[in-house]
């Protein structure tokens, strides 16, 4: 489960490297469907897996507002910070995880472990599929969804 | 990881039902980026699946042409008849098969066999993300892609 875990901050950090080439306008700029725009999808993207990691852990969900976050740079170093907690975590996954159920506040219903890490997994590509529509659109070459080639299984 | 593969199929699935409400030549309609348009998105992620799944096995790669293949129904009856084949690998998938290295006829270099597992989970979704922002365009409501809430884990 890790792997797909490391292929999605890869390709999450080649999509921060690539929006840097593009206007903070078109990053805010009001898009059809998804999350509404380039840059709320990576907010969204952290935002969900953060508080999914922190539930899962039976933490407090904390709120953040996408407000405070309206550059690249802030929703990258968002990125970065709470991806040392999320890798600290799944670095001591273990398959017997799976079955256990949880709660968290935001949601009614009792959620197995290994389905909430493979609703990360999933949440994150199908955002980037749909950035990857959006950075046509804008005449920028979407990152690629290859999972080989990334040098994950040397 | 059968998990997210049957993931993806109640997901494509989901989607030719969704279709059905879609008229032909919206589904063949040229589009920005992706694979170009809905219908051969659908018929993309089968292919590459399938091909993947064979080559995964030693098996030689069949060439299906799209030109074929160009109503929703023919697309769909391709999904359920290779998906046997593909649910009757998975069911015997182990862990241990992660490392092992194949080569397929199509490109160059070994690949791992988990690396092409986890490819072909990551590219299905992808492919659904593009196909949620042109539903919008064309004013249908895009398939859920959540994990959670899908009987998975029961």
């Amino acid at each position: 489960m890790i792997k797909l875990f490391q292929y999605n901050w890869m390709v999450r950090d080649e999509w921060f490297e690539r929006c840097k080439q593009v206007p903070i306008e078109e990053l805010l700029r009001n898009r059809m469907g998804g999350t509404g725009s380039i840059l709320y999808t990576l907010f969204h993207i952290l935002d969900v897996e953060y508080s999914w990691i922190r539930g899962i852990q039976g933490e407090p969900d904390i709120q953040f507002q996408y407000e405070n976050y309206k550059t690249l740079e802030q929703v990258k170093q968002l990125s970065d910070s709470w991806n040392k907690e999320t890798k600290s975590f799944l670095d001591n996954w273990s398959d017997d995880l799976d079955s256990e159920k949880i709660t968290v506040s935001w949601m009614e219903g009792h959620y197995a472990k290994g389905e909430i890490v493979r609703h990360l997994i999933a949440h994150e590509i199908h955002h980037m599929g749909q950035l990857s529509i959006w950075a046509r659109e804008i005449g920028i070459q979407p990152v690629s969804a290859n999972v080989i080639d990334r040098g994950l299984f040397k």
